[in-house]
């Protein structure tokens, strides 16, 4: 029998080929001194990740049959904040990290200054990919995507959550703190992706309960196999540092219910994950690979 | 006689109190450990700056008769994007700067992570601003004020302009490279600054030519001030530290024009940007007034 993981590999090829394809079409370095600043985006952006949010998007879209070329715009968005927010993250003042994805991050390859501005700039490119009208035809599609991105980046979401990790190392949080600290931090996002196939497929408010569902128990789990991932896995092909929370003395999932019951509520997550796409047919085959590989994976 | 910056002296104090007071709605701290970072937002946005840029917006929108509370909108988006820049422009990475608008900078008030995410949650805030219907009814407006300023800030705008100014140090512009650098590094956002007044009154493309003119010679004669004020004007009343340029070694337009010539090229382009507003009548006397200030103020 193949493992789960194994048969959503092709789809992880797949979305990974189609990002850096665009990324690289998207970002096209000047002829001026400006070029630092685009090679610097192009080192984070192309070549390497998962690239989860990008496939959760398509995903997404693939519930309500939206143009496969338009669902890879907004997946270009989300990934263009996803890395601004990895090279702010491995920035020195903030988790200090000289790996990421298997390659320098931006502030080792090029300098901090460089990593801040490259962060910056595509935080500004997602904004301008969602607001072009390839995007959506529909501009209350569109302004809808820009509303939920912002809102799910912000210090409503993730920068907010950013700012509760940091202060984690002084404030030990229960499990609702650290629950929480993730919602905001990676389930802000998660939670966008699916939203943004509800709003690519004009689907109204009303329907979208099963995907807000599914969104907020992939993410939970997501995050408490990347907290086992860190305790049992490999630095190589994670392609970064582990056992830092350890190290900093932060409250984990892992810290607070130890392995075993962190793993068992993370299968169970996953299982309610799957019920809550029942009302859907082989169109969420994706969606349910992808609940099964978040806590199969191995890095 | 009084001066014309006296005679601004009112407008300045209005938009700023209109401005703080939108800001402390807009930020309030939330009752969990993310107040920290909405500390550090209000920290850096209430209280302190000319609040050129958020008057610029007005003076715009004043020309086509656009609502002034939906005006104020577009100018705390602007002052959101312009604030962040400042942010992160401070950092030790960057230019290192202790104060600014004669309050410390927010990596010294509080630590160089929460100015990151400070910055980063004020740029996300900008775009939420602008897509939300207070600001226009017609999405068509939204959309357009979102992709403009998305350009002005990113790569191809304000950042790309804060990377050319990064590696000046090594690489010494001539008099078109440092107008290439200022255009882009404030040019563009002053830019975006007119055109949102045309976007607000629905002005089509072909009649905003006398704003990008005014727009383009403004933002220059600005910087040129600027570059004047670094050189004779006094760090306290600017409230940030002055003569760093020269220190670093790089071109400026007083470096390379001396200050006589300098003077008289911000005097003439002054001159013109009031000229490119010869067709408006005394609803473009505000803008007039903000040409003649931005050469004549002492900070």
């Amino acid at each position: 029998m193949v493992s789960h993981s194994q048969s959503l590999k092709p789809a992880l090829d797949a979305i990974g080929k189609a990002i850096d394809q665009r990324f690289d079409r998207l970002i096209p370095v000047p002829e001026d001194s400006r070029a630092r600043l685009y090679e610097a985006m192009r080192h984070a952006a192309i070549g390497g990740g998962k690239r989860m949010r990008p496939l959760l998007v398509v995903a997404a879209c693939d519930l309500f049959h939206v143009d496969r070329e338009r669902a890879l715009r907004v997946a270009i968005a989300i990934e263009c904040i996803h890395v601004y927010s990895l090279i702010h993250d491995d920035l020195p003042c903030m988790d200090d990290d000289d790996m990421r994805r298997g390659k320098p991050t931006v502030h080792k390859a090029f300098d901090e200054a460089t990593a801040v501005l490259a962060g910056d700039s595509l935080h500004a490119l997602a904004f301008e990919v969602l607001a072009d009208e390839a995007t959506h035809e529909d501009p209350f599609a569109r302004l809808e995507l820009i509303t939920a991105l912002a809102t799910a980046s912000g210090p409503a979401g993730m920068a907010g959550g950013q700012m509760m990790d940091l202060v984690a190392e002084h404030e030990l949080y229960d499990i609702i703190g650290v629950t929480r600290l993730q919602q905001l931090k990676t389930g802000a996002l998660i939670g966008f992706c699916l939203e943004a196939g509800a709003i690519m497929g004009r689907i109204p408010d009303s329907q979208r309960t099963p995907l807000h569902g599914y969104a907020r128990d992939l993410g939970l789990a997501f995050q408490i196999a990347d907290d086992l991932l860190d305790v049992e896995g490999s630095a190589e092909k994670a392609g970064k540092a582990l056992r830092k929370d350890e190290a900093a003395g932060k409250a984990t999932f892992v810290s607070l219910l130890g392995v075993e019951r962190a793993r068992t509520q993370a299968r169970m997550l996953i299982d309610q994950a799957i019920e809550h796409l029942a009302s859907f047919g082989e169109e969420a085959d994706l969606l349910r690979a992808i609940a099964r590989f978040a806590i199969e994976r191995d890095r």
